[in-house]
């Protein structure tokens, strides 16, 4: 991890596109510095500025910025410059450039249009890469590296197609066993060799899911080898100094979990739309991709990205609205990051993201709302340098696989108009938020010591010895809750025979038997049974899937309230162990999830961050260091709301007060 | 036909997905009999398990697979495997890859993704048909032949265009007489040679009316005649069984009827969507696909392949209520077939179907609801076995003519939005069946003398001389009903000069003179003449078009009651010879067809199957032996309906109360 | 300008459908001249008719056919064929067929499929064109050149890549004047020459919008170089008879304020889905269109095309209620238009169009309504011949210019949901229509000196000078009236620096600082200041943008009713030198257009076309010859309507009572 004792606030900053305008590259710093900008990421898409010939490198207008923001105490996150490569690249080396899914290469354009296998592509990049290191890599201005930009997308071509086979034979080693994996011999697909194989496409093969899993995970290790390159360069070029690389809001391409060793700092970009829905949802929603993003090294992370406006490429550019800005920042700060970083500094003049919100944009003032509100953020986060020192501890954690949603979204049935994975994981996630919580959310490669409660929604695949993980902390004492479609297949997507959640029937003291799916618009209800009175309706509505059960040692506590399993186990929880096992058998409303939950991390040892409860719409977190506990307290409701806080050193807001909207407190005791 | 005295309860099985399971393979044989199943579906997806390298066949595998069965008392269907060809022979032959309509060679994948005039194609099947009939043509468990799998789909390849201009040549022997046809004058579009014809492209001709319609018949053509090599390559290499392949729900890409000769049963695969919309619905709509089926050759047929459970392709996975399974699994039996079908005996481990309901499941017990419904379906059929012995006799048809159908849709105009034939058409169907009447579906090169009174919807092209057989038809007695839209065009999708419905206006008493559009939401009304006291209601809704009449000979039965065509007439009747011709001039609810098509078939000589009405959601079919005629009432009401019952043995249900829903009961007298 | 005594009556003609029929060769002369037709257009589709074989050349038809139009007093309008090309030619030359933007060769196939720079189609059109010009440019019948058919769509062959390049060096002569225009430096795109440059492409480059807008601009001038390419034949041929070319409705592709100087006179097909919605909207819009017809040349123009019944290639057909037909035709004349042409005379008997409306059916009675309608609108147009010795003079003007629509719908944000351009500059022209002003449509280029009044509704991109333009035009004392996102680029889609509207933030005493984008359902509302007595509502809805403003010298007119930004400015005026500047910053409802444009329109010294007011749905306009001035007055409500009509002599219609619905009164005064 990147030591610091400030918290970073600046963002992408562009200078390239301003050195035939000396005026505004002053006046560049003279804000920056008014706005408490510390740090600024350069050089992301600078490579035609760098590299402008092949193998002329033109670096000197670089070190002048460097130079200038040092003397003005700004630091630089520096970029190596793949995400976009100049013109004359693909001019000459055609073969750089991506083959899509139907077999056609594409031309020269966007961003990220590159093969990652291609030798010439990242030879290209460790000479520049290993040129930056020579020239900035122990300038006192630079640190930390920044590998390339938002990675995402797949490369079909005959390069990538043999290093799918490599990764094949690796995995499998025989072709009988890829064959039995995959269940070839439905539609009789059955390979003789490796070299057989090719990617999935619409114009070829969709239908074989093994094949499509395995293609997602080789995408997926191709782009991290394709990452360990280019950090390869930059150690042997001699650099010791951390590395990030910028990820994205939920994004599936990637599994982001496997990366966590490779990088010494895990950063990414948000860009939530506020406003569209009630902003207490979107805070919900936007907190668990942070707190995903501390999961992955579950150690504090950066925010990369942010915009102090409206983006100008979602749908509508709606304004934030006064105070949002800083609220919006905040949180990346409350869920584990060391910074607030936006995209961008100052507004370029064209190209694709011209209307992209800036600190500074086209007018060109400091008497802007966006600057004004920028400035406020900064002296915020002066406020706050000591949780530089803290980390974050959770005692909840959800399940959220990559591969399990590859492989479920991958599947035909029970539900090809939508099983709601992430929705679902988000039940879990806000259920557990509600009561103020701080939550993990891990793979199914992740330990479960740390945790007292873990839930794991939707967990159809079972891989990596999950079955026993999760048999081993029940049996000692953990509690533990799973939902329907879960257990169904094994690591290759291959169906469990013998009943179903896999190897934890027992556990569980049930067996689901079928599932309905129910259309759009088609519902059922839940019924509480006397016992469970801690369930406080007396029906939730349910809707999607419902599973039927049959109950073994599990205790009922709802059934459902129609159609032909009217009256049957749809909630149950199981003793084992020394632990307790809930399962839930349908895609229930949020409310029934807060109350089961409420319920049961009740039962465990767990202590609340706070006291009298926390009104819908506000968050609660808690960072701590060797010494204190920090509580952050946000109010995303568009109203001024009344709570008990704790008491102690009020670092940013007013404790003694009701929290304004869009308010934050952070209490230090 | 196949000779049969049991009804065939069963399905398709995939025991070389279980090799390696020995255990596996014992349980399902018992499970079988347990579920008193008498008939498998084998090799369907062999290809790659039969032959596993060019011209190595591996046959062992199958051959104890069909002793074990035979020696259980259960009969094979047996597949050629040509529905999914081996990986290596696309490697090494990929001119046997599909050409799609952009001109770009697929990649393998998916199912039936070959070229059918492919000569190496032709070839290999060809060769392991004649191996397979060798080995298995004479074993006494194989009763039937199983030519492929659910054909479909179209190449555009250097061989299916040159397939394609010899087939057009056939046609129209000189390139003027095509010119002609198709009015290529318009738009400059004439040919000087058939060499210079291409297939429709969206990347080049798809404006060519004539040229579209060409190719689908082509295509459907082009698949009769691979089918028939299939066959024939069966019966050169010694085997006389019967030959079916099973056909699928309203499939456009193939005329059927044209399949009839070749064929020596009928079989097709049916999934309705059950609970998704009211079930007497599907129950109507599904009756109508098992009547096109029997109609293809007037005899009975077989249920290829139904769904035990949920299938796991469709947007929702919805379970069958209790009791649907038998309801639906009778229904096809009421309307003529001879077996009880499914896919599949056992759900397979993985592969793009491993959540598609199944006999056993991947639990693996006989204690499910589904097995236990499977079997009570099997116990229902084993009391029907004598039904092997009847035939079906209508007295009612309506034309639903395919060619028709691609030219209709294939046109511009009057209403891009949606012309709703099939929709029409089952409006005819549904009224002469709310009354009990078997009725069959017929293509324009059917014979009419079997009938007294036929509904030919939306007949847009006339075809097959049919003018000259309406004529004739109604001359000699019969009663006729025609709608809007119809006697438009020749084979060619020419329009007719002088007046529509062409040749007809004389027997209809009319002409049509223009037609109008409605957008989606926009009505009008037609209102009872007076005199037609047995439409029952005062005003009738209609959509989509409205056609506008000058009436010559013709009684006016109804008028429009809105927009500027108010008051003139909307439908007619005309006596004409000895019969009677009424004419529908707008897309009217099903209650109008109802009141009247139940007053034409009472001015008919026909005998209803039953007295005193038919509940609405309650079907009758009759079936008919040399001494005996078997009535077949079904209740698709969720609740329980009474009616009166004709007196009689009563074989499956109990006539002597309510019928239950999803009730059946079988009536012999 | 083609000069003419007689308005034409009449439309496209395609005999050579029909030459195997002489009898309906003959009815069409006959039912012509009882129809008052005195025009049509031959030869549109023709060239596979005239050229069957390259080289050879088969006029003889055409002939036959021009001497007996002429015998019978009907004129010719002789079109060049190149608007579908003969199949012989594509395949001898493949090179002449159009490659996409994905870089692929289309086959042959629909119309206007062939690229409009290959010299060897542009060598094959000059050809034929010179025999045409040879054979028929002197016959006396033949009186105008109809140039091809509905120009549009691009090309992306080589030989179109090597023409853009070659139009871009032209334009920018240096590499790195495109790449600052185009700001390359963004996402390092900079390019090292033109040879690097390749056109847009969704698998290459789409995010350039500089590239984007350049393309556009390419492919329009590309087609006009190939109009007058086409021209220059027929002149170099010996023809000096006018040329024209049939535009479209609000026809994206092509700027066709550029095809002014080319043409002789303007002439466009209008196809407007009458009855869809209320026809008082859908006359406004059409008449706009007409408007722009207009305004091309400030001349009057031709409707070249229009449907005398329903189309057949529309979602739906719907039927023209009784009068709108004669409604429809006469308001191209009361726009301006010299004509009145269908398309088509004969109903094809196949091909694409075979059910598009024609004033001879498929029927072939002169006893349809459709041609009695025609034969009614053919001697209204008799009654006014001597309005082709008008023109139409208009005092307001909108604003509404292709390269800006480019610009700003080709740009990301503020609402890629939809910016409405369109809409909104048709809100402006209602304003003015609905108080009987006719209106000329402008593109930026041209000169604003003969208006009193101009509006210029999201004028995103100031190019052109347009700047000063309007700051003169506002200093002499004219109305000037903008609206949000206006001034916000260049003419390379380069942002403006330093604030918006860039210029002219003095002329309107305002700057815009920010705009929000509302989700589809969000609304906002502009409440009117106290003084701004002229607005009859107290608050007027806006929706999709909100400008928030910062006012300078402007005087507030209405503020906004919500969100943050409640009680800013929305709509401001700011007298400037002699004039007036409006500002409307919000997309607001059109009866708040409506209100201040008649008070903006009451402050200048226009003179109102009739006393008394117009009411909703009747439109009104004006064209004057050197004696007299003509005003025509047309319903478009499906009920009669009084108002107060101009003393004059009555052309057409009866003025003394209340104007039917679909009626027309036309007066000379």
């Amino acid at each position: 991890m990147i030591e610091m004792t400030n918290l970073l606030h600046g963002g992408d900053y562009n200078p390239e596109q301003w050195l035939d305008s000396p005026k505004i590259l002053t006046k560049d710093i003279q804000y920056m510095k008014e706005a408490k900008i510390n740090t600024v990421s350069l050089g992301i898409f600078s490579w035609s500025a760098l590299e402008p010939e092949e193998g002329h490198y033109t670096f000197d207008w670089m070190e002048k910025i460097i130079n200038r923001l040092y003397e003005n105490g700004i630091s630089v996150i520096l970029a190596t410059p793949s995400a976009s490569k100049p013109k004359w690249m693909t001019d000459r080396y055609p073969e750089i450039l991506r083959v899509d899914e139907t077999r056609h290469r594409n031309l020269y354009g966007f961003r990220h249009n590159h093969c990652y296998t291609s030798p010439v592509y990242r030879e290209k990049i460790a000479m520049i890469n290993t040129e930056l290191v020579k020239r900035f890599g122990h300038h006192p201005a630079v640190i930390l590296w920044h590998i390339s930009n938002e990675f995402g997308g797949e490369c079909h071509c005959p390069l990538c197609q043999q290093a799918f086979r490599k990764w094949l034979k690796d995995r499998y080693h025989t072709i009988d066993e890829l064959n039995k994996g995959w269940c070839t011999t439905f539609w009789s697909h059955t390979y003789q060799s490796f070299d057989q194989i090719e990617s999935p496409s619409p114009r070829g093969e969709m239908a074989l899911q093994g094949l499509t899993l395995a293609w997602k995970r080789f995408v997926s290790d191709q782009t991290l080898d394709y990452v360990k390159h280019e950090i390869k360069s930059i150690r042997e070029a001699g650099s010791k100094l951390p590395v990030t690389m910028n990820m994205m809001y939920d994004f599936e391409g990637l599994n982001y979990y496997k990366f966590a060793d490779c990088l010494d700092v895990i950063s990414w970009d948000t860009y939530p739309t506020w406003h569209k829905y009630p902003d207490k949802f979107i805070a919900m929603d936007n907190g668990m991709q942070h707190d995903i993003m501390r999961s992955v090294k579950k150690k504090p992370f950066l925010l990369m990205e942010s915009c102090p406006s409206s983006t100008n490429w979602q749908s509508v550019s709606k304004l934030k609205k006064p105070g949002l800005l800083e609220a919006a920042s905040l949180q990346a700060v409350a869920h584990g990051s060391n910074s607030v970083l936006y995209f961008q500094i100052r507004q370029s003049r064209g190209g694709f993201e011209k209307f992209h919100g800036a600190v500074i944009d086209h007018y060109g003032g400091n008497d802007t709302r966006v600057f004004q509100e920028v400035k406020k953020t900064g002296e915020d986060l002066l406020a706050l340098n000591e949780l530089t020192q803290t980390v974050m501890k959770s005692e909840a954690a959800v399940i959220y696989d990559w591969e399990n949603r590859w492989a479920m979204e991958g599947s035909a049935g029970p539900r090809n108009k939508g099983m709601f994975y992430k929705e679902t994981a988000e039940k879990s996630y806000a259920a557990f938020r509600r009561q103020g919580l701080n939550v993990d959310l891990l793979d199914m490669e992740q330990e479960l010591d740390d945790y007292k409660i873990v839930a794991a929604p939707m967990l159809y695949m079972f891989r990596a010895g999950f079955e026993e993980k999760i048999r081993a902390f029940v049996e000692k004492g953990g509690t533990f809750i799973m939902t329907y479609w879960s257990g169904i297949v094994d690591e290759n997507d291959r169906c469990f025979l013998g009943g179903t959640p896999h190897q934890l029937m027992d556990v569980m003291g049930l067996r689901s038997t079928e599932i309905d799916g129910l259309y759009d618009g088609e519902t059922n209800h839940l019924i509480p049974e006397k016992k469970a009175g801690f369930l406080q309706k007396k029906s939730y509505q349910c809707e999607h899937l419902c599973e039927l059960l049959k109950v073994d040692s599990a205790e009922i506590l709802m059934t459902y309230g129609e159609d032909f399993y009217r009256g049957t186990p749809a909630v149950t929880v199981n003793r084992f162990g020394k632990g307790k096992a809930y399962y839930i058998g349908a895609d229930v409303e949020q409310i029934c999830y807060d109350d089961l939950y409420r319920y049961a991390i009740s039962e465990t040892t767990i202590q609340m961050p706070v006291e009298g409860g926390i009104p819908e719409g506000v968050e609660v977190t808690t960072r701590v260091s060797k010494e204190h506990e920090y509580v952050l307290v946000q109010n995303f409701n568009q109203e001024a709301v009344h709570m008990d806080l704790p008491e102690g050193e009020c670092l940013v807001g007013d404790a003694s007060d009701a929290l304004p909207a869009f308010g934050t407190v952070v209490i230090k005791r």
